[in-house]
């Protein structure tokens, strides 16, 4: 963590992290695309710079909040994965998504993904957290997430 | 809303709209500081550039999440008041509050602001997002709010 915070307000640390245009998006891919990768990143539709995906990654590995490693399968790849302090941002994405499916002109097409809002939010948001730590944490393989996506996840 | 959004995902339509270092800390200041005019944001510990609040305050108002009036007890200054929608941001806000009070380095003397969190969350968060009603919207003064938000919010 740096020094010369601009104050020591927890929303303002946050923001001093993740507070920026394009942090949570790479989260955003690796929690509901599935992304591990550098270029699969790099492919997505708001059209990140390379040099900014870079810069991101290297600072989200510094905070804690991803870890990077070769691909068993690419010797020239790294791979991805969330921690448990990465996945317990998933409750500050599921909000802003929660928000803007109320009142921004979201794209239906992907209306359907995310965790669930209304009554039996808490338990999708927990559900949604688990599946990420069978996902995320102790592996580095892809091996069978599909099949336990769709048991663990409500839409 | 102006058009030209980069995808039409509701965590990206989300960031465009509030993800910047400054736009949430304006909304804490109204939520949890009792703000409401230009001098009082101005003045808050992270030092925001007058030309920048200027900027996201008219943002704020253009996009329905504040409302400016005259300020009747002061014939020359504006006031500001959340709506609806930008009381609809407070489970952003606490989500991320959260988040850092478990992992970044909050100033102890700040520990005590903020919504509930826990197995209370949800109805602390229900509880702050009436009292911000109440004190928000169908007024402009400041009518013996404090009253009410000690009754009405946990800590």
């Amino acid at each position: 963590m740096k020094k010369g915070h601009r104050s020591g307000c927890p929303i303002n640390l946050g923001l001093e992290l993740f507070g920026d245009r394009w942090t949570l998006l790479i989260l955003r891919d690796m929690m509901f695309a599935e992304k591990r990768h550098f270029r699969e990143f790099l492919s997505s539709a708001e059209g990140i710079a390379s040099n900014i995906l870079a810069d991101r990654l290297a600072m989200l590995v510094d905070a804690g909040i991803l870890t990077r490693h070769d691909d068993p399968g690419h010797k020239l790849k790294a791979v991805y994965a969330l921690t448990d302090k990465g996945i317990d941002l998933l409750p500050v994405i599921s909000e802003i998504s929660i928000f803007s499916r109320k009142y921004l002109p979201v794209d239906p097409a992907l209306l359907g993904n995310g965790v669930a809002h209304g009554s039996d939010k808490v338990s999708a948001m927990e559900a949604k957290m688990e599946q990420l730590r069978r996902d995320h944490l102790g592996t580095l393989s892809r091996s069978a997430p599909d099949a336990e996506r769709a048991a663990g996840s409500s839409q």
